[in-house]
Order: structure tokens, then C-alpha cells, then sequence
């Protein structure tokens, strides 16, 4: 919990301490930070916009990083005792109409597919034809198709509890995109679980909310906060929708990761009953929870620097990338041994459970190119080896989070380098851990939090922050948030209560809301 | 390549040493193959139809063979130095159109995305609303929308070759589907290769077909005959496409995977040109190569038997179950410890370079029913413990190919269990191949041809087998076949000529097809 703002105080000070030479990625931050996050993204060739609106291509170094996310995050959801698999795309339209606030939240932004076939249209072109009795819709989430599947599943207390979770993609027609943070499709996961009891169906939401808030600081070294959404902005048709959020480097909260009770609002729209031990008939509790390549955004935007993509080592598609140095054929074959046999040695390393993932980068492009290009991708350390090198058995190392290089033994490297990626790991999270605590704070008057929020625009750096304050659910909140483009974004779990009154109604309040702009 | 069959044998006796007794699954594969076939699915619980026409729900049984399947896949493709990607779900209907042979094969099993949002209908239910300008369908496979993406990316012979994989779903709107076998929703691996010089893509393309075979023969225990596709049997837009075969139980053909050559057809039809180290403009060459969850269907079919699921223990999505016995909690107590401690010893063995995966199944159900379970499911190996096993330290050892069960001690169990595996795995390797051998046959004359593929019918476990013939690409011979209902299943590489004449239409031949009923 944030200490009160003094009055006066700068806000944040975030990129002033900057040099100003000449960066790797242009716009900086300071200049741009939108345009910025698209050219980190650009200069990393993680994705780019692909022919089809709102679709993106995830190129080879993006999806390296969704599918390390992907095996750590199955590892821990096998672990918790789920098991995947795989529901289908299609969902007939009857399907979503079942339950009121679901379609609603949903409605506006479904594919439809209406057709099965294509034919001639006698003009050299074709049509759709082979018109379905019943639209199909694209899979927005799976909540009513998996559901419905449940209901012939769950008979008796015994077929409880059902814990699945499915990788899929799915579909949300956006009318403004951002690569990776909201696009029309995208890559997720997608857990769904039904429980006999209340009690049971709270434990698995909450315990789904602890495996993201795990993953998010240890893996992506992406600090979060866990809370619980207002009614406002919870999962349509859920009873509480539970949130990891974080804050991203221009202050903008991002939320990462959510975690649904759903109550008996999906059971009863789709008769998923059982008989329980009693042998009464009982409506099943369920909840689900999905993380999705919008975490490819939040890392982006939580670590890299004006020089691009920084990748936290556990989440990195390749941790190491040598460049070997020649003049020519005999220094070649020198150097190249020399550079294979010290790949093999650190591929014997194990780092996280798995070998170490090195790249002998021997493309015959110029060294400073190459260079900048193993900046701008993020890898945490990059080597260079030269034939003088070798004469002295060592190399020289350079970490992306530090600037400039020194030279290294290969012996001590070899001895240190995970302890090395450890320590970028953890001073990765630590940044960002102190970046949020230097932009939270307690705000206890209307006048105050206007005059936060107000001075913020889109294409500035500037966005503020977290903002700690009282609050009611009312139409003037609501009113005021509108006007600065501010949304609630969590009520953190565990806060203590604390008197006070809401900054917007005067309506005495026992906790406090966090308020920011947002993705 | 088989010998020449004597008139009179017998074709094939493939069930007829069956014992009489009664089976766990109904009909067994002699009664009604087909049938057989869909009951074992619903006995080990791999996958269900779902409520949307066509598709299908692949539940964790199922899902974690293509678990296991996308594993070792993915590790080869990796080592063959492809990366994977992801491209979009949606595809332009003018991007389709822009290949003629391409869009042709296609256009009749397209799902067309129409529209993007549901307004209400006024009658208390939805509609389709905010059509969209061009119609998109859902890939059914992704040349087009990935070529469009390599013209952008292939500018220079050094951005060359391009070797992208993706896993993802695919949809193809059928009007019979069977599961695994054919739905209309699939999901599957799609390889998509750019090359500079024609000899390098028909390198990549053999080169995966050796990986798919690799693959199906020593992780599936599925024997598999590479070939090439006659021309009618090509990939829509292909130059050529190789093709593994193998034969199911009741002797029919199932193409297992392709890789395609797709020369300059659609590098001309999307663009991907590029400047040669001579300065010359080339358009580039390409391959795509896949396989599919299909690939269960194959597993299912080559291995299962009248009691369920047989499993490879390479793909079992777990190798080993134990079932604890015993009488009261006295007895649980100590049962359980043992069977904890076990579990555990045996997870510490490695196996095909991961731990072994071992479920302690204590479930309160009878010990029948539950063994019978795991029968269905195709529990490579199956462990009972009870407490006067363990007085002796040992344990009883049911193997899923072998009837009965054994005891063994507990120290014999750990020495000897990958060993065990080994011999199962190699063991259905086996079985499979000299099924395939028995019912493999030359024929020379048209009349042996009718009345070997005539005798046959849809229900029943006599299918044929594969029959080696000469042929002519010819009306004559498309005729028989489409009596008989056979195909052209592949020219076998690497086979040596041999001079002949047709069957259908006496013109000299110099390679004989292998022709086959199929799925």
C-alpha cells in the first residue's frame, strides 16, 4: 500500500534519467511511448499486421516467447490437477443467446459464419453459398460450448470436480487494434472448471488468480496486483471476475490475467446438474480463467527500453547469441571451432530444467548490424569471440540490462552464467517493483485526483499511475472517469479495511479502489 | 515389395485366431470394423461428437496423445531447423481465387465468415448484422495467406530459405465425418518452406516426408510406405505430392501425412519473387507439408483390439497405472504409503528422455470395473498392489499386449520397466508390419484385380489390402476403380522398375501403384 502524495511532489520521473544519445528504437518513450511499443515490436521482428483486418502474424521470435509462456504456464495448470483439451471453434448462435449478460457483452463483436461453401459468381469470381440453418459463431471464449458439454458430463457428485483447460484461438471483432494487446484474434488459454460446492468453485478461482500472479512475477518478473473487479468491469456473466494488474512503464495498468466465479449463472443456463450425496438435484458451481499473447504486450511494455526488446532469461526464446570474429579463412575455422565447442559446453548447462538456448550467429553481415540487431531482440547476454580471444581462453560478454562489455574466462563463464541470467531475472522485476511503487498513490480529494489525471494525454509518457482511493459505485464516479479517461481497475485482495469517504459521492467508503488509465 | 500372390491362399486371416470370449468392446473388429472403431474411442474416452455439426470434443485421453504427438514432432521439426509461427485464422476470399487449381479444391467445404456482430432480431433472439465487405473463410489450410506474407518478407536470395511450422486448427466442411478420421474441424501441423533453387524445396519436401515416416514408424509403431501421389491425387496447386501410406487392421489404406512440392505455383500466384546472387529476378519455391490429429484415428486403428485402446507406450499420455487393494483402513494406510513410494520411484525413471508417467488410481470403484477401464484406455502397463504383495516387496505386472498378469518384485519392476516399454513399443512395430506384409500382393491381371478388391463390402473387417499393380494414368482404369471403390494410394519411392503392362488398358508400364481401399 502507497504512502500518501505529498503535494507538490513530482509526479514520476520516469525516462529523465536518460541519456541522450542516439537509441536503437526511435521514437524513445519520452517521444512516443505508443508509437514506440509498435517499433519494439518492429525491431525485434516479434509480429506484424498481417493482409486480414485486426489479425496479426506472430513471427518466429514473438511466438518463441508464447510458447515458453505456454510451457511453464501448462506445467503449473497440470500441476493444480487440470488436465486439456480441445472444444470446437464454431459455437451455433442458440448457444450464446442462453445466457442474457454473456451474449450482450459478447454480441458486437462476433465473427459469424453463415455459409459452407463457395461457388462460381459468374462473373470469374465467387460467393458464399450453402446457407447454415443456424449462424455459427466463432468462439469468443468457450464458456457455452464447453458448458454444454459439462451438462452431458456431470450426472452425480462423483463426476465432480471437472478441471479442464483448453489452448485455443479465439475471436473478438475489435474495432481498434494494438499488436498483441487487442487484436480481432488471438492466442489463449482458456481453463474451465465445474465444482459440487460453492466453497470448492471460490478456491479453484482463487487458486488460478495465485498460478497467474506466480507466473506473471517469477516468470515474466512482471509485478502484479490481485484484486477483485467492480461490477462494471466484470467477465459478462460471472458473479466476480478476480484480476492480476499490472503497470506498464508510461504508468498505464494493464490487466494481465483473470480469474472468474461464475457462480450457478452458467449451470443453470445450460442444466449442468448433479445428483448430490444426499441425492437431491444440485446445480454446479463454475468458474474459468484465461491468460492469453496479450502478456507478449505486457512484457514488452513492462521491460524494454529505448533500445527495444529486453526479455526477462526464464521467458527468453534464446538466452545466449555468440558472434564469432574473423579476417579471414584461417581465423574462420579457428574461431568457428573455438565458438561450437563453447555452444556445446553452455547447451550442457541446465538453466530452469531445460539446457541453456544458444544461437551461433555466423550470417555474414557486418558486426555493428548484427550487434544492434541482438539488442533490439532482446537476448540477455550476447558473446563475442575473436581469434585474440581465444589465445587467452576467454570472451567478451555483454548483459542487455547493463551497457558495454567486458571480458570473461570461459571458465568463469561457464560457472556463472545462470547465476548471471538470475541476476537479470531478478533486477528485471526489482525495476519494475520499485517503478510501481514510485507511481501509486493515496488520493483523498476529487480536486486532487482531476488534477492527476487530467494532465495527461495519449502520445505523452506521462499517464500517471495507480491511484489509491475511496469510492462508491455510483453514476457520478462513473461521470468523472468517463471525462478523464480513468478506469477502476481493482479492488486489491488482502488490503485492510480503512474508513473513509468517496472521493466522488461523499458516501462513506471502507476501502480502496485502484483507479489508472489503462490498455 | 511383396511377393506374387498364389491363386487359392487364402487373402487374409487377420481375425480368425481371436478366442471366443467375451470382449470389452461391442461389436469387435471381425463383426463390424467401422462400428469397432468408434467404440473403442468411447471406451477409453478420447473424444465425442460435440453439439456443432462435423466437430468434435477431444477430451484429455485423446488430447494427450496429440500432447505427446506434438512433442516429438515439434522437436524434430526444430532439429530440422524450422521455426515455429502463427498466421491468421481468417482468410481474404480474393486471396483464395488467386491460385485456380487451389480455390477449386477447396471451394466446397469452405466456412464463410459473413458478417462480424448479432444485433437482436426483434423477436427475442439474434441475428447476423454488420456484413462485411469481402466474405472470409476460415483456412483449410494456410498457402495463401502465408504466401502473401513471404512476398513481403522475400526480397533478396539472402532472405532465403524461409522454414516456418504452425500448429493450429484448420476447417474443412464435411459432409461425412468420422472421428479423428475426417471432421470438419481438425487440428494439425502446417510446414510452409521458401526456397532459391528448385533442388533445395524438393530436398525440404523429401525431407519431411522421411520425418513424418521417421515419426509414424518409431514413435506410433505404424508402419508406413513412402510414395508419391498420382496426379489426381494431389494437394490442390501441388507439382508433385509424396505421401506416407499405412494399413489399418481391416487392410485398408489411411494416408498418414503429405509433404508437398509446390514448385512455382504459388510463389507465381502470390508473388514471392526475389533478386538472385546474380541480380536477376527468380520467383521463389515453395513446400508445405502436415500432418493431423487424423494420425490418432491411424493409431487407434493399427494397434487397438477387442478389448479398447492399445497405445504405443511413446505416445501413452501415461505409461503406467497402479491400483492399490485393499480390504480396510488399516490396510489402506500402509497400501497407499506403498503405492505413494512407488510412484514416485518409478517417476524418477527416465524414459524416451523424459520421466515416466505413472497415475495411482484410487478411486473407490470395484477392482473389475477398474481394471476393465484401464484396459479400454490402453494402459501400456497396468500394477496391482495389495497388502500381502507388499509383505514380499512385489507387486503384479499386467502388460497391455499380453494376456494375464505376473508377479515381480519391486526391484525387478524398476530394472526392467524400460525395458518393458521397449520391447511393447517394438512389439506392435512389429505385429503391424507383418500384417501389412501378409496382406500385400502383386497382381498381374485385371479379372484378379475385380475379384480381390470385388469381394469386399463396407461393413465388414475384409478390405483387401494393398496391391501392387502396373497401371496408365487413364479413363479405363479410373472406371474400375470407381466400381470398386479403390484408389491410387502411391508410387512407392525408391522402387526399382520393372517392365509390365497395364492392367486396365495393356500400355507398357514400367512402375507398379499401389492400389488399396481407403479411408
Amino acid at each position: 500500500m502507497p504512502k500518501r502524495r505529498r503535494t507538490g511532489q513530482p509526479f514520476r520521473d520516469e525516462f529523465s534519467s536518460m541519456n541522450q544519445k542516439k537509441t536503437a528504437i526511435t521514437p524513445t518513450r519520452q517521444e512516443n511511448y505508443p508509437e514506440w511499443y509498435q517499433q519494439v515490436i518492429r525491431g525485434a521482428d516479434l509480429a506484424e499486421n498481417s493482409p486480414v483486418r485486426g489479425c496479426m502474424v506472430i513471427k518466429p521470435w514473438g511466438y518463441g516467447i508464447w510458447e515458453n509462456m505456454q510451457y511453464h504456464l501448462d506445467a503449473m495448470f497440470k500441476a493444480t490437477g487440470h488436465e486439456n483439451a480441445y472444444f470446437p471453434l464454431l459455437i451455433p448462435m442458440s448457444f450464446l443467446e442462453k445466457e442474457a449478460q454473456h451474449v450482450e457483452g459478447f454480441a458486437k463483436e462476433c465473427a459469424v459464419v453463415t455459409h459452407h461453401r463457395l461457388e462460381p459468381d459468374g462473373q470469374g469470381g465467387l460467393r458464399p453459398a450453402g446457407p447454415l440453418e443456424e449462424p455459427l459463431i466463432i468462439r469468443p471464449t468457450s464458456e457455452t460450448v464447453i458448458g454444454a458439454m459439462f451438462s452431458k458430463w456431470v450426472q452425480s457428485y462423483r463426476d465432480l470436480p471437472i478441471k479442464i483447460n483448453q489452448w485455443a484461438n479465439v475471436m473478438r471483432w475489435e474495432m481498434r487494434t494494438r499488436m498483441f494487446l487487442r487484436t480481432s484474434e488471438f492466442l489463449w488459454q482458456e481453463g474451465h472448471t465445474a465444482h459440487a460446492t460453492e466453497a470448492e468453485a471460490w478456491e479453484e478461482t482463487r487458486q488460478m488468480l495465485d498460478v497467474y500472479a506466480d507466473f506473471a512475477e517469477n516468470y515474466m518478473a512482471v509485478p502484479v496486483i490481485k484484486g477483485e473487479k467492480t461490477e462494471t468491469e466484470r467477465f459478462p456473466g460471472a458473479v466476480s471476475t478476480l484480476t492480476i494488474e499490472a503497470m506498464m512503464q508510461d504508468c498505464k495498468a494493464l490487466q494481465a490475467g483473470t480469474s472468474h466465479f461464475l457462480g450457478q449463472t452458467f449451470s443453470r443456463a445450460q442444466e449442468i446438474k448433479f445428483q448430490s450425496e444426499t441425492g437431491d438435484e444440485q446445480f454446479a458451481w463454475t468458474t474459468s480463467w484465461g491468460v492469453s499473447t496479450r502478456l507478449i504486450g505486457a512484457l514488452i511494455m513492462t521491460h524494454s527500453d529505448d533500445d527495444g526488446l529486453v526479455l526477462p532469461p526464464r521467458l527468453a526464446p534464446k538466452h545466449i547469441v555468440i558472434s564469432p570474429i574473423y579476417r579471414d579463412d584461417a581465423q574462420r575455422t579457428e574461431v568457428m571451432d573455438y565458438c561450437h565447442q563453447l555452444q556445446r559446453a553452455l547447451t550442457a548447462v541446465s538453466y530452469d530444467g531445460r539446457p541453456l538456448r544458444v544461437w551461433l550467429d555466423d550470417r555474414d553481415i557486418r558486426g555493428g548490424e548484427k550487434k544492434w540487431q541482438h539488442i533490439r531482440k532482446g537476448y540477455p547476454l550476447r558473446l563475442e569471440i575473436g581469434a585474440r580471444d581465444i589465445a587467452q581462453d576467454s570472451v567478451f560478454l555483454a548483459r542487455r540490462d547493463q551497457s558495454g562489455s567486458a571480458a570473461i574466462t570461459r571458465t568463469e563463464l561457464l560457472a556463472n552464467v545462470v547465476k548471471i541470467l538470475d541476476e537479470i531475472q531478478a533486477g528485471l522485476l526489482q525495476q519494475a517493483m520499485e517503478r510501481r511503487e514510485r507511481n501509486s498513490h493515496r488520493i483523498d480529494s476529487l480536486a486532487e485526483f482531476r488534477e492527476f489525471f487530467g494532465r495527461d494525454n495519449e502520445e505523452s509518457a506521462e499517464q500517471g499511475g495507480f491511484v489509491y482511493a475511496h469510492w462508491s459505485e455510483s453514476p457520478a464516479m462513473h461521470e468523472v472517469l468517463k471525462e478523464l479517461k480513468v478506469t477502476p481497475r481493482c479492488l486489491p485482495l488482502n488490503a485492510e479495511d480503512e474508513p473513509g469517504q468517496c472521493l466522488f459521492t461523499g458516501q462513506p467508503s471502507t476501502r480502496r479502489l485502484i483507479f489508472a488509465k489503462s490498455y
